[in-house]
């Protein structure tokens, strides 16, 4: 999935950013990841406000919709798909020490990465990480830079022959994907784990549940274990660069219909946005 | 506490990273923060010791003990008194995603600031944070890059104007501070919270607790609670740059003797290392 990159720092081409940039620091920082096809950036509203929403909660003086120039910057010589992963931190010092600076400049990152998509639609296979991941009410929902537990996840042996792992809290309920969020189908009805205590609260996520309704097809939060994913009529996963994936595998377990998950995939795939 | 910076990039002078760096894009990787006193790195066999048991947590595959080189350089032209912050990430790509890659090219970044000490010594005013730390065994103790809870803390309206916050996990037990590891004496011991759930294990920390074996003071890891502290004949906080620093007050309460903070803090100081 990755290909040449093309760099914006602050909006001017580059590939280099201060050793003392707070991202690099503490994580302290957001980030998001666009698919960008046939040259436009699909769904960077709803992008942009997840952005505008976490860095007020972060406390990030930074008006995300700065970065509509710099999207169109990166997408201008974008090839046919690309995906955008854009870095917002709170910049560099000026103290050393976990407490903001007042005020702060923060330092944005645009980069246009060439992809390609991989073959979905007969189903991917998905495991159990063994991490548990930790609650964090504060920092739940955000696309945050403070990912260890996804790469702690991701390099678990059984990682690069999956798809995808699927991560538990320390209770045992699902939260999510390491890149992806989760989705169960029971008897018609759509599920997905809350994002209150872990997990991110993705775009494509909320692109399903919103659509989802419009579609007449019941959908909600809630509470989801390995057991649930297992009796589920279908389970899906999600996220912004490949849309809604259908899962034909948990584990051992087979997963037998992907009638709501195709049907979903094909929506969102023809949304024009 | 800051001052003037040099700072070496994998052992060459330079103040600037790839912006695809792991440990930007993820907080994956790991610093140390050494007190240089009179052009001598404090506890560098105990850091790196630390930073290679972390390395070796996170599957990232480098020799810590490549760093003396980086260390001498940067020490070489050190004022009476800095801080080395050492960092090492697991380096850029290949790839994009969570996984590491293999082989990887970790990088390393060390930076000396210019430093001054406070006068510490009649005691600081802690309080206690409002913001829990999450339980996430695979990370803890580990002096890692993803601080946003430590940013959080510090972030709160209470945290200027205290010497420092002290952080409670989910049931309310002491965690530690932002940027310090905390101890409480009740009747002669001295008790500090475990690392195994959250937390950092600090050098400090483990000189501490082996000095006090030395000097025939009682001490051990054990839960404390914030009605712990209040009931406690010392307290004191200790890191990395400040040594041991008695507390005189925690939040609304003071704290009433300083015997063996005073005695720690003397020996530690006066400790050729």
């Amino acid at each position: 999935m990755n290909g040449p990159r093309a760099t914006w720092i602050d909006g001017v081409a580059g590939e280099l950013v201060p050793a003392d940039d707070r991202g690099l620091y503490y994580g302290d920082g957001l980030f998001e990841t666009i698919l960008v096809r046939a040259g436009k950036p699909r769904f960077l509203q709803a992008h942009l406000a997840r952005l505008d929403g976490g860095l007020r909660r972060l406390g990030i003086g930074f008006d995300a919709s700065t970065l509509r120039a710099d999207v169109a910057l990166a997408v201008a010589e974008a090839p046919p798909l690309a995906v955008l992963k854009i870095i917002v931190t709170r910049g560099s010092g000026p103290t050393r020490g976990y407490a903001p600076s007042s005020p702060a400049t923060p330092r944005r990152i645009v980069s246009r990465f060439d992809t390609t998509l991989p073959p979905v639609d007969s189903g991917v296979e998905l495991r159990i990480a063994n991490l548990r991941v930790g609650a964090q009410p504060a920092l739940a929902g955000l696309k945050h830079l403070n990912r260890l537990e996804n790469v702690l996840a991701a390099a678990e042996p059984g990682h690069a022959t999956h798809f995808e792992s699927l991560l538990r809290s320390a209770s045992g309920d699902l939260v999510g994907g390491t890149m992806s969020n989760v989705f169960a189908v029971h008897g018609g009805r759509v599920t997905t784990p809350p994002v209150a205590e872990a997990g991110v609260a993705g775009v494509m996520r909320g692109v399903v549940l919103r659509e989802c309704a419009r579609l007449g097809i019941a959908a909600a939060e809630g509470r989801l274990t390995v057991a649930d994913l297992q009796a589920a009529d279908e389970v899906f996963i999600t996220n912004a660069r490949l849309g809604v994936v259908p899962a034909r595998r948990v584990g051992e377990h087979a997963i037998p219909m992907r009638e709501i998950s195709s049907r979903l995939r094909s929506h969102v795939e023809a949304l024009d946005a």
